[in-house]
């Protein structure tokens, strides 16, 4: 087990109608709040409605059009806003894209720097607006973590950044307002949970009994209530489970001993940097293309016990038990949970250049490749993604 | 699953010679300390000359001699020395008492009230100083939650209370530092944290998956871990797991979905309150005569997966399942634990007045019993003790 610090200080309020709790939330930190959401989605829910009724006493400055991979411009505009109009506190009211362009706007308003600048560079971040956010989605885990992802089209490039600046203070997490996410965004989302506990649970750390376990009964979880989400989208349990397990996929406790080794996400990062793909079910091809590239017989045992443990895969030869665990996991996804099966379907076309997605995916990481689970050069990043074709 | 709101902001710094930290940590808050410990066992260890060394350049004031059941007495003195010199910040190194005593002087020293009247009702706490510790016992999970329990003798009252101001701000958990808690004291630590875990698995609320199978996690941890510490004192692993498993047994996580259900801990804080006994070998043997007690045709299903998950126990017919368990639970604890057998071996005499403990137990009590997993009003309490005889 490795040295670490665990240190996550966001509030949740779990559960339905814990809404009620924003207006005490807010007023903690000030009156003056810019909303942050995405498309009409929180229209339809109710929930802006609902937000302006809470909030009648505070001045309200609106964000909107956040999009599905934010963009720097996004951010820009709110930073704008936040400095016109003195704002006291980021309210995010979305899925995970809302949560992050939110901390890049809360760094980006306590900065004169432009905010491409700090994500680059997040040590850069020395003050942010408190974050208050209201949860319609499960997948990213951003409601308790202190990360966030933007992209930038001009340079082509998705970039990840942290700063413990960026925890929310508060998050609402209410399932029932998941209940109206349709079934391919529902699959994608517990596609992209899955991916953050798997990224984790594939480690060579000795004596991690407590995350490891952890990561199998959260995996174990995903796979239970998972299917319900599209076979009865209104299902309280099955939408509550996933929402829980989403926050504690990649909230710092899996970590908490392993250390990180994640390998997939860097992979996926790219491939959204250049086409408009969802990104859970891009992880969705990608985790079992990537797990059988790289079974070996040094962790064949690890990928078998995940085999074993979540897919109940009963083989005695540890080396086809793994095999099959990773082709279970490619049916979970594709045929259970109704996923794209390849990269066609998802949106990437065959012909793409993958040589050179994978040249640029490994560039800007130390040495020039990736250092997770088992250490991928950008050939290795190519081979996965012909897999994926 | 019950609504519910988890917040648990203390910072963690796990691993070997993480106090490293302290000198930061303490320099965030502030340069005059109060140093609260026991007896001289942070001497032996060569923690006490390492505090001193780290804190070099801050004034420290010493409180010493927290009992292992800590008085008000000892809070008092604390809560004097606090406001004597000026205290910015609250030095606990120890384990849980230590912890204890160190929350209700954190509270004390920012109030006029006496430090009982506030223990007595913890909504008077309006502030607190800042609580750093440096945890050299696994049991009570005091190091990342806020809650406390300080006993007055005067008023024969064991007393616990909550306020989320004594979260303590940092713990610094270095499992090296229990090589040296001998073997009654191990395994009596590894018997408190197994009954906080299953004082809240034991419940009767549906589709809390996760918090039901990290609960198992942890038992299982225990269960796999305990045993090492009594035969090699300085396994890393082992008492890393065991310090790991204390601290989530108890922050919040576990509690998130069920909701609370405590039964054995009202039982043993009068026990310990009359008798200075060890909480958690009270509560080893309270634990398995609660469950055998209560054991019927509702809560079977729960105490036979309790027993196929924790214990193995291979039984077809439920009900005997379950008791298979029960008794498995027992032999853990005083067979491979060593643990005493019974009341006698612990020091709680067979002639004490249990129904007059037993009705003390039950009556200052919301209704005048126990509302836990099964309500028990003062005749169980009575037959429960008397299975421990």
């Amino acid at each position: 087990m490795k040295n670490f610090t665990y240190y996550v200080p966001t509030k949740i309020h779990f559960g339905e109608n814990q809404v009620q709790h924003l207006p005490e939330e807010v007023a903690s930190v000030g009156k003056r709040v810019l909303l942050v959401y995405g498309g009409g989605s929180i229209k339809k829910l109710g929930l802006y409605d609902k937000v302006y009724n809470l909030l009648a006493d505070c001045t309200i400055v609106e964000c909107n059009g956040i999009e599905p991979n934010p963009r720097i411009a996004s951010v820009r505009k709110g930073v704008e806003l936040c400095k016109t109009h003195n704002i006291d506190v980021v309210l995010a009211v979305g899925g995970g894209s809302v949560l992050d362009a939110s901390k890049a706007i809360a760094a980006g308003a306590c900065s004169d720097e432009d905010a491409w600048e700090l994500i680059l560079d997040a040590k850069k971040i020395k003050a942010a607006l408190p974050i208050i956010s209201v949860l319609t989605l499960s997948a990213t885990g951003s409601e308790m973590d202190q990360t966030a992802v933007i992209t930038n089209p001009e340079t082509k490039s998705k970039k990840g950044f942290a700063n413990d600046l960026l925890f929310p203070k508060v998050s609402i997490c209410d399932p029932t307002y998941t209940y109206t996410v349709n079934a391919f965004q529902s699959a994608s989302g517990v596609a992209d949970i899955m991916s953050h506990i798997m990224e984790t649970f594939f480690h060579h750390e000795a004596g991690c009994d407590i995350s490891d376990q952890v990561a199998i009964d959260l995996l174990k979880t995903c796979v239970k209530y998972g299917p319900v989400l599209l076979d009865e989208p209104n299902h309280y349990e099955a939408r509550a489970n996933i929402m829980w397990a989403s926050t504690w996929a990649i909230n710092g406790f899996l970590v908490s001993g392993p250390g990180k080794n994640w390998s997939c996400h860097a992979m996926q990062h790219i491939l959204s940097a250049y086409y408009d793909v969802t990104h859970g079910a891009t992880l969705a091809l990608l985790e079992p293309a990537w797990l059988s590239y790289i079974l070996n017989d040094t962790n064949k045992d690890r990928i078998a016990r995940f085999a074993r443990e979540v897919f109940n895969v009963e083989e005695e030869n540890t080396y086809k038990c793994a095999q099959k665990g990773i082709q279970k996991l490619y049916e979970f996804f594709t045929v259970t949970m109704k996923l794209p099966k390849n990269f066609a379907e998802l949106g990437i076309p065959n012909d793409a250049n993958f040589k050179e997605l994978a040249e640029e995916c490994v560039k800007s990481r130390p040495g020039g490749k990736i250092g997770g689970y088992e250490t991928l050069e950008a050939n290795d990043v190519f081979e996965i993604y012909k897999r994926c074709f």
